[in-house]
């Protein structure tokens, strides 16, 4: 099974797409800021939502026409959270609903939203009134789709994955305010398989714990995070996917796939990052362990500066595990830094700093520590910290 | 009582001090890099250390010689942490107290030892030796001392009150891998006063909890965080200061001056920063929800960000305040931001952007969170993220 990293959510086989410039994001003029992405059947849809309590109206909506597992299409805009906007921003969510639904053929309840942008502005609504009058649903309009959920991105993120008769595709935004817990920024995943809802909500989960929840920017978490699957409602198809089709590991495998792909696209395109990082631990004493220690490994301040300047200062790293209150005695602890082995049964090895500084000049650093107290394993990604970052985030509404 | 900010560790009667340059650090050559601090008279001393597994190698050495309470002088040198650096480190630790009590009169472990900078590389002992040698204490010696603790910070970090017939004065240094848990950086403090081991020691941790462990510049702890406070001895004498003594509380007082002033100044001075960041949590549920939000405020990469843009975006704090876990209903939330309130009701309050930006261009951002739970309050301090502090650690090592 091969990830298509080409691919998109207008892949699959029945979904089409659409976007327009509606005039919301105020830089960048010209790009796309509204998209409409549609199925041609009935869907089940299983989500994964922030745990910000401070979450966005469009957030909220979601969870409501969500009440019988079902929608039929979702519409996003960027350049505008419509987050702490009150009960105007939720009445504005469950118009674009509305407005959706009305040029598409859909009921309100079986349109999605999204929103991404400035947290505390009201959306224009002249404006996104004008733009889904404009857009047109099309079987190659994923890209467009996928250019117009984005803000700050550098680059749209997306890939496919054909498993059996089927594909599943998706797409997804994101490049600061990352630190998902349980979902993440946007993303949106299509596929034409008919799978049970149950099951698809429940694969979801999991599949975002390895992937999403793993991904770090910066450790702010959004209070839009959401993370979509559509898949062709399987009601009275004998065919359906389940946990015992025998189909349902083929579908795991690519859901897994397409998850992963998309979360590291987030990491590689991390506002103002150069380079990723990748965080391994090994030989942790649990899950719980592994999976701390590796966020914390992409999440440190020092260590994704000294990552920007391929700064070989391991000790960052030591300083990360000493903190982290995970199992381990120091001496059984291994570090190793692209490839090569910087620390042992409690004392630096000694390595070449030249070589390992050369081999951090690329596009993936990868960390791996192994804290030698157990046998669960976890990886993280994250990226560099640059001056870049702090320049975009310096003036980001003024 | 009143805090002198010029004061230092010597003002203090009966304490001297002295510093030398002897070649440990390699980066600003001629600064000095070796100071001692040392008692005329016998002395209990009160210490918290860090929570970092990885301790250095002079953190457990202190808990070694401070296994009755009592010290005599500390000698610190800058450049090179003697952090995970094994069997052979807490050797040159002991080594370092050995030469310190030869050379002014004191036993081994009535000395106590401090090292900051580089983890993972060892002692140059030979240069510690002759650095020691060249040492001579003077009353005056406190400015030297202070410098010679110094790694990247700008400035020297230092104060002292008078209370009633006595002195308390202090002196730290910390500008990057400032997250204390317990403890912070390295700082001493130094008093004539006669007080009992255990009521310095509880009040010690009091006062830290409500200062170095509010200060942060990432979110890194250090291996070597370390704050000592000296005292008289007060074995035999009547008026030993303890908890039902008169003077117990304008002790406490002149502690709690003395701790807050130096966590100040260090926020002030954090790694490539130009405003420091004030956040004041209120009307929280409890203690606990108090510091754990005051702390996320001044821990954000997006809120650092935008405080070092002067950018007004609050919805980098209410999405803070989201993530939190703290105990809030949203309507019942507040957030001023230099002084303006700038959300209320679950809404912007439509505040004037370009007043705010203008007010948040000054040396201090204070922001005030008020969470309509409680009676519960704490401030934090931290600073802002500047392009600096990653030019500052992308290359520290190399």
């Amino acid at each position: 099974m091969q990830l298509d990293p080409t691919g998109n959510v207008t892949d699959t086989p029945g979904f089409r797409a659409g976007a327009t410039y509606a005039g919301i994001k105020t830089y960048g003029e010209g790009k796309l800021d509204l998209g409409v992405l549609a199925a041609d059947f009935p869907c089940v849809v299983a989500g994964t939502f922030t745990k910000n309590r401070f979450r966005s109206a469009a957030v909220t909506i979601n969870v409501e026409h969500l009440a019988n597992g079902k929608a039929r299409a979702v519409i996003v805009n960027s350049g505008c959270a419509n987050s702490s906007t009150g009960d105007r921003g939720l009445d504005d969510a469950r118009e674009m609903a509305r407005l959706t639904g009305e040029r598409f053929g859909f009921a309100p309840e079986e349109v999605l939203v999204g929103s991404t942008g400035v947290i505390g502005r009201f959306l224009p609504m002249d404006k996104i009134a004008a733009g889904v009058a404009a857009i047109d649903l099309d079987t190659g309009g994923g890209d467009a789709f996928s250019r117009a959920i984005t803000t700050t991105d550098t680059r749209t993120k997306h890939g496919s994955v054909r498993f059996g008769p089927y594909v599943i595709a998706g797409c997804c935004k994101g490049a600061a305010m990352i630190h998902p817990n349980m979902a993440t920024m946007l993303a949106y995943l299509t596929t034409d398989a008919p799978v049970d809802r149950e099951f698809l909500q429940s694969e979801l989960r999991e599949a975002v714990d390895r992937s999403f929840n793993l991904v770090a920017i910066d450790t702010d978490t959004s209070p839009s995070d959401t993370v979509l699957v559509f898949a062709r409602d399987p009601e009275g198809r004998p065919d359906a996917i389940n946990a015992d089709s025998p189909l349902a590991g083929e579908f795991r495998e690519a859901l897994r796939l397409m998850t992963a792909h998309l979360c590291r696209e987030i990491a590689r395109d991390g506002e103002g990052s150069t380079r990723m990082i990748e965080a391994t631990v090994r030989g942790a004493a649990s899950d719980g362990d592994a999976r701390l220690l590796a966020r914390l490994l992409t999440t440190s301040y020092l260590l994704k500066s000294a990552v920007h300047g391929a700064d070989p200062n391991w000790g960052r790293i030591s300083a990360i595990i000493g903190r982290s209150e995970v199992v381990f005695q120091e001496e059984d602890v291994t570090i190793d830094l692209c490839g090569t082995r910087v620390f042992e049964r409690s004392l630096p090895t000694g390595f070449d700093e030249g070589a390992v500084s050369a081999a951090m000049k690329s596009d993936e650093v990868p960390i791996v520590v192994d804290l030698g107290a157990g046998i669960a394993t976890a990886t993280a990604w994250g990226c560099d910290l640059t001056p870049e970052y702090v320049h975009l985030n310096a003036d980001y509404t003024t």
